[in-house]
């Protein structure tokens, strides 16, 4: 089995220089380029890149998906800002590039991934559950995406299993703690110096709970799972959503 | 040293049944009187109680606290319902009957008791703070009163160290999760089939955290706090509120 | 689709009073006959058990199984000491009796039939994993029956994966903790008072860590496991151990 | 109030440039002297410190030590290899030094120094206690130095409180983990890729548990417990062994 050349947009970026890193020390893969923001994106295919990895911005990020497709080029992107109208976009280009395969992946932690879907996997078989997730106090946002994509898998188990409201006798109370309840499912969201990205689903039925827990605590982290995704794209043509298909590949 | 002479009023209810028999199985207290709803009072002095035990209802410990103030017997109570008005009013019962100690203690949990006190010895030296109760889904209130007390007492020792406010980027927030900010302290609520009672302070200091945890299961746990209330109430005249400061007597 | 008749072996122990309750109150079942030790089995087809429920000793349990399956009625049965060759035993038995199905189930608690289970899935996508299980003071086995069973399930789903020995650096070393290493898997066994039970998968990847924590606080945790596999034993002719294959039936 | 004049020794090591970096940051505090290994001692004096932080080794620190104190200068040394005759050698130099303070600090983290002074607080009201430290699995040593502290100071305080062994009915036993009893207590060492440095004390009583846990993620939680000592060790002449007396100074 030969190895497949990756190239890199993005690679000065703080992700895309841990990519270039991670791909480098894979014996399977070969960096072929590497692609700055002055660069033109021409160096990937003189370069014989078969599979690109994208880390850039959402402004730039369509059009380069776009570009790689045109040509036959495999694409994996971190970057943000994929609404499903922007994702609509991109399958629109698919079409007409059969073989051709894009994954957009929100999080490349192996560990969150699992931890949602064991999350999905659990929520039919108790009562009662939960989400506490935990962050720096940097972060602008409240709760997570990570946790609101949770919640939106875990409530869907539970209507597709025929499960109602979670129980609650709460009547007495005083408001205001920082957190939402996401399609019926609570979440708490913690910021504290100290902690880095962590997040815990507690699931709980008459007398025991079982609680998941990803603890996040260096970008490093994302690598094993973006070389996953490396590695199953040319396999998987379309665009696939998300690094948990991809496990199963 | 000789034996204590106990009495318990409230003898019939859950926790009059589990003092009556911590008592009797104690080395040093002899159960003198067990005092069911039906019974006189009396029957304490009678049988030469000289602590009593009361475990009633809001509408009725404060008469039977009087009764014991005024005929010399020390108490140690556990009914809810104290406001600052009542505990005045105990105070001035007190001022009259000078070497009897009565103990309001709202929560017998020796864990409880130290996580709040380590709690409170903690808040100075952390920028970050955190409070995350759970509970049982039957619980009306919201957040519970240990984890408002924690709050509180966590905001009195910053606020006397000279902390600001704990940092927070939030800008983009979905709200409605269960829980509040009390005095400027996040407490998140969480119930869940399963749980009984249970609290974590997370504190958070640059590249740290330091979490203090207690786990409730069973009633039985405040035996051991009410034993202890128990053999020092005497040698505290006046009033005490809460266990913490009989844990140093 | 009308009720199913259920029989309860063993229906004065602490498992069968229990599960009679909860056959009691589910709307699909319809408790039948309780066998106390003193009662002939024929109060089983006396009654036109369907299903029979099995909580006895393990001298017991081999010659209950037996009976029922000759006469054709399907068990579940919560009883200890199974070993390989007495399974191999009950197999014999069903050999002669197709359509008969008999569950074995060392556990009836969903929340730790699915941490197994999860266990088993993240295996493969963490170099370290280490297993910390925590009970009650007077269990007289360490590390615990579910504990060397989630080891044995995770280290065979890692050499499935090619996985190698798990990264350990040490050298200078005091022995003697509790607890043991199981198939190469590290599994720490605490016993504290207080606790009831409890086991907690900890696995490690570059930059992260994912946790599955299982939460034993009342044996009525077992009774939605029980209802399960009673509702399910007869669509699954044959053995079955564990309450896992029954999770998909 | 002035500002303390302060020099480093080590200056260039990875601690003493979160050291140097630390103090150039503190108001109060002005980075008087870096020292490399090439540089004489003397630049110290030279610059005036009044304080000397020192991040060596166990075969430079005793000199260095030695230097400061007959000169008159207060140190804070966080190297490691100070055994009990090595203390003493010390004291006998600050003997002949009235005035001047030795600061010899194992662990900086704040966190962990609470982490011990609590449990040495809890410890009396438990009747069980055990510990668990987490550790990347590049760690040579297991327990771990702090954990064998902690469980050193929760047996001494469990002795002067007149506590016994803990219970424990274990019989059926496998043994092997990673860990060790350390004066009485179980300390279990987990080993895995993707921690950096955690502890756990569990305190465990009728119904009830206590944990105190202690997270490190980055080298940088050394500083505030650093700059604490820098402060405090002028005020404190003679030998100060760890932070936790400069906590109350």
């Amino acid at each position: 089995m030969g190895t497949t050349r990756v190239g890199v947009i993005g690679a000065r970026g703080r992700m895309g220089v841990q990519a270039v890193r991670a791909i480098t020390a894979a014996d399977d893969l070969e960096l072929a380029a590497e692609v700055g923001s002055a660069d033109p994106l021409s160096v990937l295919t003189d370069a014989g890149a078969q599979v690109v990895v994208e880390f850039t911005r959402p402004d730039a990020v369509l059009e380069n998906v776009r570009w790689c497709v045109e040509r036959g080029l495999h694409v994996v992107t971190g970057t943000t800002g994929f609404t499903p109208e922007r994702l609509d976009v991109v399958r629109g280009w698919l079409a007409a590039a059969p073989g051709v395969g894009v994954a957009v992946v929100p999080n490349f932690a192996l560990g969150a991934v699992l931890m949602m879907r064991f999350a999905e996997l659990a929520a039919r078989w108790f009562e009662s559950v939960e989400i506490v997730e935990l962050h720096h106090p940097q972060k602008v946002d409240a709760p997570s995406g990570t946790a609101r994509l949770t919640a939106e898998r875990i409530a869907a188990a539970r209507a597709s299993a025929g499960l109602g409201d979670l129980p609650d006798a709460t009547t007495d109370e005083v408001q205001g703690a920082r957190g939402a309840t996401i399609d019926g499912i609570p979440v708490h969201a913690v910021r504290a110096r100290g902690l880095v990205a962590h997040q815990e689903v507690l699931f709980g039925g008459a007398g025991e709970t079982l609680t998941i827990r990803h603890d996040s605590f260096d970008r490093v982290s994302f690598m094993p799972g973006l070389l996953l995704a490396v590695r199953r794209v040319a396999d998987r043509p379309g665009l696939t959503v998300g690094l948990d298909p991809l496990l199963d590949a």
